[in-house]
């Protein structure tokens, strides 16, 4: 210790993270500060942020803690949680997860970190594992084509609204029927998007449907009571009439049910979460979304499609990527963005182990425990609300408290209902000493029943809770996929082997504009595998959640603090559905002093396509403000418009950093001038990660904003989702945030009706924000955004000289992110941007974004987590590329074949015994010595988007389409 | 249901991992049967199997237990451990496990389900890893050379012994010192093994040893006690007297601590399991060994060095890979086999990931807070043992009631001495608060110690408990290795670089005969990263570790259940050492029976070096008995052998089924002559897998076994360990099994030494084991059983026209695996086995084992894990290379220039720009559809051996051998 002069804080480990998490050491910084000829990182800071809007003190934030301290104390908050037994259902089931899809996807940095498949070379691993869970959805549903998925059942029934608004012209009505027994989550958020389409819904029973005059119609199947309706005669009533149908339905019941498909529907959508997917307290989970053929290219959402390569193999890409909100912009209907691939692709991989027998199994087990367990009822005299189930069951005339009282002593959840009945639903999980456990509570244990007793009686009587003519008939997942990979062996190699084809964080900086590709860390990711946060329903009782509740609260607290406004709202589980949810908000507040006809929000030009998208489903009027030629806000434009619409201005909706990639210096004027027009302020927070310990929305003008914890907050993108888009808001909006209809939450109106299934969203996943804030600290996360810029800086700085950086700040630097501007060598050269994104993938990049904001460029993101070495090793790869173009300018290379046309390579490529390029092999696939050390390979040549678009195929494909890669 | 006429047992989910487990469904075992001409699968067992071993009846085992059901048991067992804060040490210590090396190494499938690298071109990645750990222990060590770890720290010393022993041919004396303060669990093992090698021990104070006429000598650094004793003219006066010296190290000590090489040591020894390996009840952890230049070519276990591939490109191997067993077997004085690959590996990362610095901040954090400990008690009077120390005070005059009450308070476990002291060790978990405790619970609550002001204190007077001239003055972990990993980022993409390197069972079938790669199924793996079994200290007090104890007492009942033996001694670390102790068991027997003259061991030509080498280290005479032409033993010869030896006849050594895959007809009479002469037999269980549920060996003769449960009973092989050797005995040998010194076990005689560092070797890996019986019962077992051998003769069936089969049973059957005789095929067209090894690489496959049990062969075992598809695939591939080869014999390729001795085909080959080889690229390294579909690549061409024996490289190679591939 002689030599060790630290004293002991020093030698504490507590700001460990810290280097962990960030790219760049200390030399690094040295290194890059010197080619950007500043003297220290703050003098970067000062150039490049307004000095009005700087943070003139630290975060409040606690210091950073360690890992395992971070890890202990999150655990302590976690067995606050109670596991007790589910049978609350009502959308949310207990199930197994198998272990080796546990192990191998959700907790396997190659899938959880993937970007969203628009790169679809270096993504048909994930690719396959959507279409798969499409199969599935289409195969159960019986219906004709799926989406990849979206954010939950009751967002995706409310697309389905909005689609029949959309596909219905004939029918007049701005009436949508919902039968009385959705499931209550369901409703509460079809009632927040009606209000603002301006439909109305009639709420009433199933049956009296044919009654109403409406332009479409949705119906739980089973019902949210437990009852197996035959749909068929209302669905073909109501298509004599012109309605269009929606059926919201259990995947697992589908195994046995009639397929809503043959019943007649026109939409089928639910939730694939019993498929694998732990509870979690309510998401993330997949829903589905599917349609009748009609419907096949208004489907909302991601699709993916089967196309083919530049050598005619099978390539599987995302059809018609252009969506709703890039189409239509302030008339979309639509602004979904993200989707829940991770666990759209858990769900397909659970159909892919069990196979339909596995399934037939599974879901006979769970009917024949709940036939079981009606019977014994019965027996015992308990009523039965209805005559027919698959897993749920609603009785009548028990004595909630005496119920209850037994319920809690054998750590078991019911349902009980307002109306004085009880509801029970089994699960995958149930064993028939469970149903024995269910007698005792709900019978007391004087009862003498017995399980095998019981299941004697019901298989000589053939009792069942299906009525006949619903008994499923038709097959499904017949796909070889769904047999090949029985064997957790197969099963591995299988997940392994598409793993493999796709590029994630593991191999390679993602440097993905405006979407913030950071480090995931391990110990942030550790605690959603933990039972105490995955197996908890989200409508456990209050008492059983204490340690979610606090968690929660203390996330809030650290978000309070790094935005500046006075609360959070954790329900958005998207970006997109946190700016609609910050725009009810406005609404609302608006409303509520008695300005409700304030409804123009102005947008300026270079705005993300879901903002306008967002506008226009809170029913405002979109007016579009210009930009000026340095990419930032035209302020005098702004002005004139703020004032023409001075009565009527609801809001505005401002990017910071700018999309353009840099702090407008004339944020807090802008924020002023609509203010002082009546106008309320939303701050799209995509780019906070250039703004976290520097400056805060709250601060300069906001009064809310939405935060994409999947990219500032270190959730991880999962090849597409999920993601967390909770809202910051002033005091003034915090009681319009969204409610809960069946979990209220405190402080916000009564009235306030849902944006998304659940209270909090896909809370299972705040777990991963709350520990990096806990590990970075105030300082930390500080440091992060000073290095997040630096990098940019760096990067802007060394290809400067390659290719134009189109918008800067006032002193020429950038914020967290540039734009290269590839339409000057584009017209010198044919060369485009995504030649050069593809290019990229031979050399082990990922592309960055492509053509946003601004057509025909590459817009590059670093992150703070990407070391100077990474940096560099981009930039050589870029600037060889530049230099790979100047030999086709200069006519060396044909325009139709060089390195960059013929991008990606592949295996096959180099298999070719005639090799008829100008450049060599070693050229076209090892262009690096990083890549000869280490070569990622994309799985297919260039992918044809028209060719897939044009011919849409959505299942999986023919097996003698497979190679024998099995 | 009206369409599910199955009961509810039927549905019920209890028997699922059956089809997880083994490869072959209904379908595939039916064509298999059809392929063999058999009707059922029982028709194969009585070709097989001789009628006199069946086994009777059905195992007594549970029926099988879901995956979710079996966890869930298992996870209420481990509860019953308690995880008290740690302070007893001796050997073992908290750690941290950096969470992205817990989840990318240790808990992925890439890594652990890799087998040991005997094939350099496909193991590059671990090699990598393991020679990380080589510099990690040469450079804290500096010492020139060491080797890629060992079983354990006592072994480790007793390793060390031996070679003291092997390599002083000049001090006649078969006396060995050692310290009478080195950990007692290694003096334990040294006993033990000193008296089989006929050596006397002394045991006496450090400071005596230049008094003793000795061979060797052991010290500890620092002592037991936590002296850090200065050995430099300990070591110098040895030398002088040409002892050979072993210091035994804390490897984090030397952080700090003058390296023992600098001391002047010949040999050091230690663990590495401080560097982020769990405790885990006692291991697997890595042990270290390091060596003097001079002894670099006879160090024992396996050592990984440097050398160059067919390109001339730097390529990494197993250096010397012919060990001690193999050259000299009967005269071996080591049996080393099984290393601690996957810990070493880890412990090498921990400190790539750490770096000196990161490491100088631990060390020197717990070297500070144990000198405020000690300042602190000083302070209020407590006597110091020494007054030196590193992490380690030894306390004497506290009261051991009072501190153990009020340690039990504080869940706290501390160490006390019979002598009346009480030990304390530090360790990187250790925090300022900790050390309040610490005082707390010595001192009692009266004290009014502050840490910082302890701290300013000891930093003013620069307190220290290091003698300045035992300060470290060298660097270690120089090598860039060391620095470039620092941020998650970096390290997770250098983890999964190196793990994409390498072939596991994630890609392919492992078909190595005798090594049984079967499925490692992740519920099986996910127990042992639960703390409440890896955060044990293996010293714990009794009361603590009551979920150890009934699961290790459950996997025991199993055991006995499935081998027929009366008990089952848990302690062999490896299969080596269960040989050895099993021996010992025998030769302690025969001792207390006053027979403990015998000392022949009868062992067939056919036995694996190992078993001639256990029985050396057992002081015995090894005859060697001669098989037949079938392969079988020689049954006459036996009977002669048995009879010229009947006075001193010991022991018989078999493997069953024999090492050439047949059920010998004759095993019981085989047993039954050595019992008539009094001999007892040992069972050499290897072949474990072929017998479960079919046959014991406990029925047929055998008096003890041990069992590869990373073999048989699905611990993974860890790309080359841990291993776990228990043995079964008959009840007469039960007392004589080891016992250990510091936790002496019940039943055993407390005079038998042990055979490794803890009572139950392992410990932390036997939930796999239990697992895996509890999930598979008696039932599943069984049918994997049939599948491994009908699989086999599958295998044998389809390759037989194509590959002379050597050895078959009387029916013509193999046991669970085949040996193909490569001889001919090589002496016409001079394709050796190691082409064709090499070969099946470019197809995607691990070679067979080679030229193992008998020279230029291949033996092939499939298991029951592998699919029919995956089994074809294997067998086509093998077909395809023999019709290459034909075309070598034809002469249509040439014999220097052709794809088998080309093999195998990496990217290089691909790149080049002028292909001259009479095949093409695609044939070359894209042979079959599959290959298309979904490549692996050997990261290097075919390795030069001999150029890298005779150039023995065992360090880190500079960097400018190394491609910019960070």
């Amino acid at each position: 210790m002689a030599n060790d002069k630290r004293s002991l804080a020093e030698l504490a480990n507590h700001d460990d993270f810290l280097t962990r998490h960030n790219g760049p050491d200390e030399g690094d910084v040295q290194q890059m500060l010197e080619t950007l000829g500043l003297p220290d990182i703050e003098s970067l800071m000062t150039s490049t942020i307004p000095g009005d809007i700087r943070l003139a003190r630290e975060l409040a934030l606690e210091e950073p803690r360690g890992e395992a301290e971070a890890l202990e104390y999150l655990k302590r908050l976690a067995r606050q949680n109670k596991t007790f037994k589910n049978y609350i259902g009502q959308g949310y089931y207990p199930t197994y997860m198998p272990a080796v899809i546990q192990r191998n996807v959700l907790e396997n940095p190659g899938w959880y970190t993937a970007y969203t498949p628009y790169q679809p070379e270096i993504a048909q691993g994930r690719l396959e594992g959507l279409l798969n869970f499409q199969q599935v959805v289409m195969d159960l549903t019986g219906m004709p084509i799926a989406n990849a998925s979206l954010l939950d059942e009751a967002t995706a029934a409310a697309e389905a609204m909005a689609l029949c608004r959309r596909a219905n012209k004939k029918v007049k009505s701005a009436c949508f029927f919902v039968a009385d027994d959705v499931l209550p989550q369901t409703l509460d958020v079809l009632r927040t998007r009606a209000a603002y389409f301006g439909f109305e819904l009639v709420v009433a029973p199933a049956e009296t449907l044919p009654e109403h005059e409406v332009f479409g119609a949705l119906l739980q199947y089973p019902g949210a009571t437990g009852e197996v309706r035959d749909l068929a005669p209302l669905l073909e009533q109501a298509k004599e009439r012109r309605v269009m149908t929606c059926v919201a339905a259990d995947l697992m019941s589908l195994v046995l049910l009639k397929e809503p498909g043959a019943l007649g529907a026109d939409i089928v959508v639910g939730s694939s979460q019993r498929f694998g997917v732990p509870m979690g307290y309510g998401g993330p989970h997949a829903a589905f979304f599917a349609a009748s053929d009609a419907l096949k290219r208004s489907l909302p959402g991601r699709i993916i499609g089967v196309s083919k390569d530049a050598r005619g193999q099978r390539a599987l890409r995302m059809a018609m990527q252009t969506r709703e909100q890039h189409i239509r912009r302030e008339k979309a209907t639509s602004n979904i963005c993200t989707a829940q691939a991770l666990l759209a692709n858990i769900a397909g991989f659970y159909a892919v182990y069990h196979g339909a027998d596995g399934l037939r199994t599974i879901a006979s087990r769970i009917h024949r425990l709940t036939t079981l367990l009606a019977e014994g009822l019965k027996q015992h005299g308990v009523t039965l609300a209805h005559d027919s189930w698959f897993d749920t069951l609603t009785l009548k005339g028990l004595d909630h408290g005496q119920v209850h009282g037994r319920s809690m002593a054998h750590e078991i959840n019911l349902r009980y209902d307002a109306a004085g009945t009880i509801g029970v639903s089994l699960d995958e999980t149930t064993t028939a000493a469970d149903v024995v456990t269910l007698f005792d509570v709900l019978l007391g244990d004087e009862h003498d029943l017995s399980v095998s007793e019981l299941d004697r009686h019901v298989r000589e009587t053939g009792t069942t809770g299906i009525p006949a003519h619903l008994d499923r008939e038709s097959d499904f997942l017949t796909h070889p996929t769904f047999h090949r990979y029985r064997s957790e062996t197969a099963m591995l190699r299988y997940l392994k082997r598409l793993e493999n084809k796709d590029l994630s964080l593991t191999h390679a900086m993602i440097p993905l504009g405006s979407c913030t590709m950071k480090l995931n860390a391990t110990s942030e990711m550790v605690p959603i595998s933990w039972p105490e946060f995955a197996n908890i329903h989200p409508f456990a009782p209050h008492d059983q959640v204490a340690g979610y509740k606090q968690m929660i609260d203390e996330l809030s607290a650290f978000l309070v603090e790094i935005t500046g406004y006075d609360s959070i709202s954790m329900q958005p589980n998207s970006g997109a559905q946190g700016e609609y949810a910050g725009l009810v908000a406005i609404r609302r507040y608006q409303k509520a002093q008695g300005q409700g006809h304030r409804d123009i929000c102005l947008i300026p030009s270079s705005a993300h396509g879901t903002n306008p998208a967002s506008a226009a489903m809170a029913q405002m009027k979109v007016v579009v403000v210009d930009c000026d030629d340095e990419g930032n806000i035209d302020l005098e434009d702004l002005r004139g418009k703020a004032e023409k619409h001075s009565e009527s201005l609801s809001a505005i909706m401002l990017t910071y950093p700018s999309t353009h990639g840099v702090f407008e210096e004339s944020v807090r004027e802008a924020c002023r001038i609509v203010h002082d027009h009546g106008g309320q302020v939303y701050i799209d927070g995509a780019n906070m990660n250039a703004q976290v310990g520097l400056c805060r929305p709250g601060d300069f003008g906001g009064d809310v904003s939405h935060l994409n914890l999947h990219k500032t907050f270190c959730i991880p993108h999962g090849g597409g989702g999920p993601g967390m888009g909770p809202i910051g808001v002033k005091a003034h909006l915090a009681p319009f945030v969204p409610n809960h209809v069946v979990t209220p939450l405190p402080g916000v109106d009564e009235k306030a009706g849902a944006v998304a299934a659940t209270a909090y969203g896909s809370a299972s996943i705040l777990p991963i924000s709350w520990a990096y804030i806990k590990m970075m600290g105030g300082r930390g996360m500080k440091r992060a955004t000073q290095l997040a810029i630096l990098n940019a800086n760096y990067i802007a700085k060394r290809l400067e000289g390659h290719y134009p950086v189109l918008y800067k700040g006032r002193n020429g630097t950038v914020a967290h992110e540039c734009i290269l501007d590839i339409r000057p060598l584009k017209a010198a050269s044919a060369i485009s941007e995504e030649d050069i994104a593809k290019r990229l993938m031979d050399y082990g990049f990922h592309a960055p974004t492509m053509s946003f904001p601004v057509a025909g460029t590459l817009m590059v993101e670093p992150t703070e987590s990407e070391s100077r070495y990474e940096i560099d090793r981009f930039c050589d790869a870029m600037i060889a590329i530049r230099e790979e173009i100047q030999r086709i300018e200069t006519g060396e290379w044909p325009a139709d074949n060089n390195p960059l046309v013929m991008a990606p390579h592949t295996q096959a490529d180099l298999m070719e015994a005639d090799w008829e390029r100008p450049y060599s092999r070693e050229l076209g696939a090892f262009p690096t010595e990083a890549t000869k050390a280490a070569k990622y390979w994309p799985a297919v040549n260039r992918v044809d988007n028209v060719y897939g678009d044009r011919n849409l195929i959505c299942t999986c494909p023919p097996i003698d389409a497979y190679r024998d890669d099995v």
